[in-house]
Formats: structure tokens, C-alpha cells, sequence
């Protein structure tokens, strides 16, 4: 075998053990029993380690040193390889960076903390959290100095760079303070404009299996192939699995549809890119979704622009009308008082139920804290305060003593995702600017949508992005797809042209 | 690291892969979306070849011989690692028996023709299964030659080795032989017998949550731990996951609910047996099962001797009652009835839903079947008719063009697995023996079982089988806990007891 074929079949490997981690986490979220948990984190910590060795691996390093130095050879390959050979690249060079050891005994950590998470949030219990999850965050920034001293990138951006390659916290910062600019105004400005709408409150109870067959129609409306993928129950949301077999999970409120709804659709839209991923690079690094800030992209997409969308709404309506048993006839149930309440704007804790127009805020507060924190210009003792410090200064709450639904709040961190939670944000402004440029490129875009009918939008958006895997880089897909860089003035604009007109 | 580290790390890490390929399985017998099938076949193959290049790797080798050769070293080891040192010797020596190209191949054709049967079983159509079948067989009887050449044993008996260790197909022939010579008649008589009996039907329809509570109910009884297990649904019952988290299913049948109550008691059988193995020696050779016979040993058990007794269906009476809310006057639901309904003895298609009493001769017929095929006497194409011929020959019926109920019925040969059956047979007579040495060591037994109370039982078995793992071999294990080689004589004597008194 040749240099690429070597590294070709290092990755087939590579990603057949992901597969299984990925199928492993589902199944720990969605259906593993309480005590088997150490059990797991054992195995998933043996898989990843094996992963990493693979990538870690003298003669694998060769053979890319060997292709990357060959002109002659490198001609040899078609431009897909020659995408590919540049991921895989990107991945040796990680993998190199951190010691086997630290890999082995943060996966470990990262397991045991997640799990005991699960729990102890439901308990506000912060404090028997803290020691377990500051090993996490010991880890993380061990990561963060390894990765650092091998690249020469600052700690925290080489954490970003596992997740989204390209952003800096400096590129990031400027954008955000760009974003917070405009945002905090404009969040007083549409709370105050909202007062003077009445819209009805949409009573429950919805009984859960209604909620689901709510949730299992607007997939299918959305185009999610059911015949490689599921719908499931976990504490906290996600889409997981593999391309080829997407595994979505929602949660459940009695009180409360919209949550578990909108959420559906959220976790489609990752679905959605997953599914069209090029199946011929299915077990190949080029063949993967390119970074999480276009993974967000497409998600947001989904959820704010077609799912908050009077239209979507106005075509499910007997859809929901049907699953609730609700007439036809009550103002409650009336498309525009469906959508109202879909769109009212609040001051409120938790990040994963905030409306469009705050969210911004809560991603922004994460991201300062987890730069410093990696960094290390605060401690982990710290956050809790800091937390509500910020809280209260970009939405006047105050989340004193509480942990639940202040930082023990998201997964990422308890699980050892640190530079993600940007990617939300940055997903967001990519979603507006693709919104603006798909109903440029097809005028008649709303007709469709008022029938219910996404083709259109499926296809350009797999024409543009799902097709291409990791082909081109995040800023190069969004430049050749809109004709510009990255510009939260789309964001700002959709949020004037929704909440203010 | 010394040689036994250096193994004992090796099998670890088999181990953790094994934990994987496990969760995979049951996922994609419960849970898998229906086009997920090749994504995930290519997964498992990868998986597996990983397992089989630790085992088939020449420093592996050189440690195992290094070791074996110094009665020094040996010196320094303690009786349960010299035990797991023979059992990662017998795993090495197996795998070094086969060719990893054949491993692959194997695999991914294992998991494809397990695929396809789940479809086309129900279709009756062998036609198509055929074709996809046969590369399972030329796959199974590549392997057996290959392990043939190295161990010297005969094709067949290294098929067996696989599953039961130290049964030779000679022997099972032995001992089918002795069964063929008393059961054929002991049918006919049992049932010429049972004709005298007038026994009310157990008429349903029984929904399938108030069965799923039924078994939820048994398996609490028999002390199934719901913190290291769960119960699920899949089209062929079976007893996966691993020693800390171990997943049993059933099927349901709304018209019968006996098939899914002692399904469920049957894999309880098994997972009570996996959740008794020595924890600290969880991730070695020597804290596994000793082998398949002793596994159905252990599930027979519970099914045969507890699960069909009068008194253990006597106490659970009330349960059924209120599960299918049943008047306790009916004389349909007098425990006597039941008992009736749960012993009848009927010439039947199908092995997972036969009576105790025909269950041997559906095992004997699959044993000549594969003993036949893998020695290359019989060819795939003649199965169908071979098995009508037999099916008429033991239990009169023809299967003449019922595939579905004939020779597709079992996931066994679907999914590669030769060798297999016979254990069914041999636990059924270990089962038998056992039951008999444990009522003349508890004279007590019954009115702990009045009560529903099965701890003796578990702490005999556990301290005689469970908590041994793989330290004693299979023989040994019956002859030390019954002081007797394995004797088919406990079986017909507990038939006759049961059927014919």
C-alpha cells in the first residue's frame, strides 16, 4: 500500500471506533441502566484511547510527512483526496500534541463527571459536583497548555480549534462585542414593544405521546429519513450517532409543547446535515460535517428561520390542532397566537429554552467564562459567582445558589467541552446570512413554504453545504455560498425585521 | 511490564472492545433504524478484527510462550491468574488458528445475512436468503478447516470447542443417542396421558404493557438487578450486554402470553448467571462464563425446574391476576390450571416455543443438520428437505415449503453461529442435575419457594457456578458441585416426574 492508502485505512479505523463511541454515548444518554455507568466509561476511554494511538503512531506520521513533501505523489491525488489528506492532517497533528496518558485519564473523567452530572444538577448540588468536575477542568487545561505549546496557538484558541477550525477568541470576541452592541437594547426594546401585544397563553397538559407524534410528523415535513435515524428521550437534547444512522432525542414537558417542538426541529436540522453528508467519503475525515459552527448553522436555520416561521406554523397547525385535540375555532389555536407565543422574548435562566433575540447573550456569558477559565485567569471555585455576576448585568437575573439552572445548566462543560459553546452564536449569524441569500437565489421560496414544502431548501442547502462534507473550510463555504465573510449585520437585520416591524 | 501484564492488559483491552461489539449487537437488534444495517456491519467487522489482531500478534505470542515455559514465572502467579492465563492461552491459540482476511470477510457477512433473515424469515423466503446464506456457510466452513489444521480436532468438534469447551461431537452423539432411545416414546406417552386432562384455555388477548409488567414483576422475583440491566423488545429473544449492564429480550404475542413470561424467566436464567461473575475479574478471560452449555444451564433452570413449578407460578398467581385482570374464582386462572396450560406437551414447529419434554429432538435435529454441514456430507441447498425429513422422522410433522417455521425459524445459523445448539441439550441435562443436588443439599427448599423466596437458590448456585467465571472447565464445575460426571439420567427422571406421575 501507498502513503494514502496507509492513512485512508488508519481513518476507516478510526472512524468505525467512532462509530461505536457514538453509538455507546447514545445509548449511555438514552437507555443504559444507573450502574453501569463505570463500566462504560472504561470501555469508551479504551476506544478513544485505541483511536488515539492509531493517530498517535510514528509510521502513520511518516507517511504523511512522506506525501505531504512529494510534489510527484501529491499530484497523483484528485482534489477530494487532496481535502481529505489535509483533514487527516489536521487530526494527526492534534493527536500528537497531547500525551497518551492525559487522553486515557480525561476520557475517564469526562465520562464519570457527565454521569454523576446527571444527578447532582437535578439535586442543585454544586457542591459534590465541584470536586468531580474540577478534574475536568484540571484536564482541559492540561489539554489546552499541551496543545498550545505544540501549535503556538493561545490555550483557549486551540480548544476552539478542536471544535471549529479557524476562529480565534480574538475574531470571536470582536464579533460578540459587535453583537453586544446592538443586542442588549434591542432585547429591552422588543420586551417593551411585546407588552402591548395579547397573545394566549397555549394551556396543557400535552400528554407526551401526543408531543411525540407532534414531533415524529414535523420530521417528516422537515425530510428527516426516518429509515436511518430515530427519535428518542434524554435529559438533555442532542444529535447523535452517525451519518448513517442520526439519532435525535427531545424532552418532554407536560406544560409546555414548544420546548420538545422546537426542539425537534433543532435537532433535525443537525439531522439533516448529518443524513446528507457524501456517502462515498462516509468513513473518511473529508466526509464529516465541517466544524460546529456550520453544524449550528444548519440547526438554527431549521429552528429560527422555517420553524419560527409563520408559514411552517400555519402548515402543521392541523397537525398540532389533531395531536392536542384542540378546536378549530379557538383564538388560542389561531396561527398568529401559536406564533406569538413562539416568539416572545423574556429574561430567563436556561440557555436551551431562551428565545432567539436573548440567546445571544447567554452563549456570550459562557464563552467569557470557559476563555478565562481555560486561560487561567479564574478558577472553577469562581464561576458560580461570575455566572451570576454576568447574568445579571446582560439580563438583570440573579442565579445566586442556583446551580441548576445557572452553571450546572449545559453538559458541555460537565462532559469536557470547552469551546463550543461559541459555535451557537456563530452558527446563528451563518444561518441569517444563508437565509438571506436562499430567498435571493429562489424568489419563490415562500409559496413553497406555505405548502409545506422544504425541497428547495433541502436541495440548495445540500448543493451548498451538506454535499461538500469537510471539502472547504467554514469561512470559504460561507464566502462562496453568500459572496461575503461571516456579517452579524444578517443577524441584526432578521431579528429587526421579526421582533420590530 | 512483565508477560502476565502485558497479556492481562492485551485482554483488557479485548474486553472493552467486546463491551462495544455487545451494545452494538443489542442496538441493532432493538433499536437500529432498518437502512442503518451496512454502516453498522462495517463497524462490527472493524471491531472485531481489532480484537483479533491483539490476539493474533507474534510479541502476544512470544509472552504467552515466554511465560508458559517458565515454571519460575509460573511460580509467581496465584491460582486464579494461572486459570485466566490458560483461558487467554486458549483464546490466542484460536485466534492464531485463523486467517484475519477470514475474520473480516466472516464478520461482515455474518452481520449481513443476520440482517436479511430479519426480513426474510418473515417473508418466508429462503429463495432470496439463500444466496446470502451461503457465503455464511463457505465463510463458517473455511474457518472450521483452518482451525481443523491447526488443532488437529475434527471440522466440527472446533466449532463446538468455540461455544462449550471439551464436548466433542462424538460424545454429544453419545448422549443424543441415549436421549433419542427414551424421549421419542416418553412424547407419545406424555401426550397419550395428558389427553385425560381437561385443561381451560388461557384465552386472552393479554396487552402487551400488562405483560411487560408481568415479566417486569418475574424478573424482580427472581432478583434480576435493574441497576446493571434492562428488558427490552427484539424479534429473537436473547440475553446480550455485559456482566454490569446486561440486556434481555422478549417478544410478545397478544394471544399468549406464556411465550414472553418464560422467555423472560428463561434469559433471567442467563443474566442472573452474568450478573453473578466475579466483578473484580470483569474485564479477564477468567471472569467470564464457562462456556454456553453451563450458560443454558443456568437458564433452563430457572425456566424448567422454578418458572413451570407449581409453587413459583402459585406465588405469582396474584401478579397475573391483577395483570390481566383476572377474576381470582375463574377457574382458568386456578393455579393448577395454569400449571396445566404452562406443561402441555404438543408436537410443534418451533424450538424457542417447544415444550420441555420435545425440545431435545428439535435440538438433536439441528445438531446432525450443522454436524452434517460442516463436515461438507450435506450440501446448503439440501437443508429445507432435510429437515422436513427429520422434523417428520422425530415429531411427525413436514415443513415441506415453511421455511418461516422450519429451517429460517432460528438467528443461530443466520447470524454464523455453528456449533451452538447442542448446548441447549446439555444445559437441559445439567439443569436437571443440578436442581437434584441442590434439593438434597436444601431440604428446606419448597416452603422458601412457596414463599417466593428463590436467595438459597442464588447463593447455591452463585457459589457453586456464578462466582467461579471461567476458573474450573465445564466438567469439572458439575462433577465438583454434583459429584458426577454429567448424566443424562437426572433429565428423564425429572421428565418422568413431572409428566408422568
Amino acid at each position: 500500500m501507498n502513503e494514502y492508502q496507509n492513512l485512508s485505512r488508519a481513518f476507516h479505523r478510526i472512524n468505525q471506533l467512532a462509530h461505536a463511541t457514538a453509538m455507546l454515548y447514545w445509548d449511555e444518554a438514552v437507555m443504559m441502566p444507573p450502574h453501569s455507568a463505570d463500566a462504560r466509561a472504561v470501555a469508551v476511554a479504551e476506544l478513544r484511547l485505541i483511536q488515539h494511538e492509531i493517530l498517535n503512531n510514528k509510521p502513520l506520521s511518516d507517511d504523511l510527512n512522506n506525501l505531504q513533501s512529494s510534489s510527484e505523489k501529491l499530484n497523483l491525488l484528485d482534489s477530494w483526496q487532496r481535502a481529505n489528506l489535509a483533514e487527516m492532517a489536521r487530526f494527526i497533528n492534534q493527536a500528537n500534541a497531547v500525551d497518551k496518558e492525559l487522553v486515557e485519564a480525561q476520557a475517564l473523567a469526562n465520562s464519570k463527571s457527565e454521569h454523576a452530572w446527571r444527578g447532582l444538577r437535578a439535586d442543585n448540588n454544586w457542591k459534590d459536583f465541584l470536586p468531580i468536575f474540577k478534574e475536568v477542568v484540571k484536564f482541559a487545561k492540561e489539554e489546552a497548555a499541551q496543545r498550545s505549546a505544540h501549535s503556538g496557538l493561545a490555550k483557549y484558541d486551540c480548544m476552539l480549534d478542536l471544535f471549529n477550525p479557524g476562529f480565534l477568541s480574538q475574531d470571536i470576541t470582536k464579533v460578540f462585542n459587535q453583537v453586544k452592541r446592538f443586542l442588549p437594547s434591542m432585547v429591552d426594546e422588543v420586551i417593551e414593544k411585546q407588552k402591548r401585544d395579547n397573545i394566549l397563553p397555549l394551556a396543557g397538559p400535552f400528554s407526551i405521546e401526543n408531543q411525540k407524534q407532534l414531533g415524529l410528523a414535523t420530521m417528516k415535513v422537515m425530510g428527516f429519513d426516518f429509515n436511518r435515524g430515530r427519535l428518542d428521550v434524554s435529559h438533555h437534547p442532542f444529535c447523535g450517532g452517525v451519518s448513517e444512522d442520526v439519532r435525535i432525542t427531545t424532552r418532554y414537558d407536560l406544560d409546555n409543547f414548544l420546548g420538545s417542538f422546537m426542539g425537534v426541529v433543532h435537532e433535525s436540522g443537525h439531522a439533516l446535515y448529518e443524513q446528507g453528508l457524501p456517502r462515498k467519503w462516509a468513513n473518511q475525515p473529508v466526509g464529516q460535517v465541517r466544524g460546529m459552527a456550520i453544524h449550528e448553522s444548519q440547526s438554527l436555520l431549521f429552528e429560527m428561520h422555517i420553524g419560527r416561521s409563520f408559514d411552517f406554523i400555519n402548515h402543521l397547525r392541523p397537525e398540532i390542532l389533531r395531536a392536542f385535540e384542540k378546536s378549530d375555532q379557538d383564538p388560542v389555536w389561531s396561527s398568529n397566537n401559536i406564533i406569538g407565543a413562539m416568539t416572545r422574548v423574556n429574561k430567563t435562566y436556561i440557555r436551551v429554552s431562551a428565545d432567539e433575540v436573548t440567546y445571544p447573550l447567554h452563549v456570550i456569558l459562557r464563552f467569557e467564562i470557559e476563555r478565562d477559565l481555560i486561560a487561567g485567569t479564574i478558577e472553577v471555585e469562581d464561576i458560580p459567582e461570575i455566572w451570576n455576576q454576568k447574568m445579571q448585568e446582560y439580563l438583570g437575573l440573579s442565579t445566586d445558589g442556583n446551580y441548576k439552572n445557572g452553571c450546572m445548566q449545559d453538559m458541555h462543560w460537565p462532559s469536557g467541552a470547552f469551546g463550543y459553546f461559541p459555535c451557537y452564536s456563530l452558527g446563528s449569524m451563518m444561518a441569517s446570512q444563508l437565509m438571506n441569500t436562499f430567498k435571493k437565489a429562489e424568489p419563490q421560496y415562500l409559496r413553497d413554504f406555505q405548502l409545506g414544502d422544504l425541497t428547495k431548501l433541502r436541495d440548495w442547502l445540500n448543493l451548498n453545504i451538506w454535499s461538500h462534507g469537510s471539502f472547504y473550510s467554514s469561512s470559504d463555504l460561507i464566502k462562496r455560498t453568500t459572496g461575503e465573510d461571516l456579517n452579524p449585520e444578517h443577524l441584526q437585520s432578521h431579528l429587526k425585521a421579526r421582533y420590530l416591524k
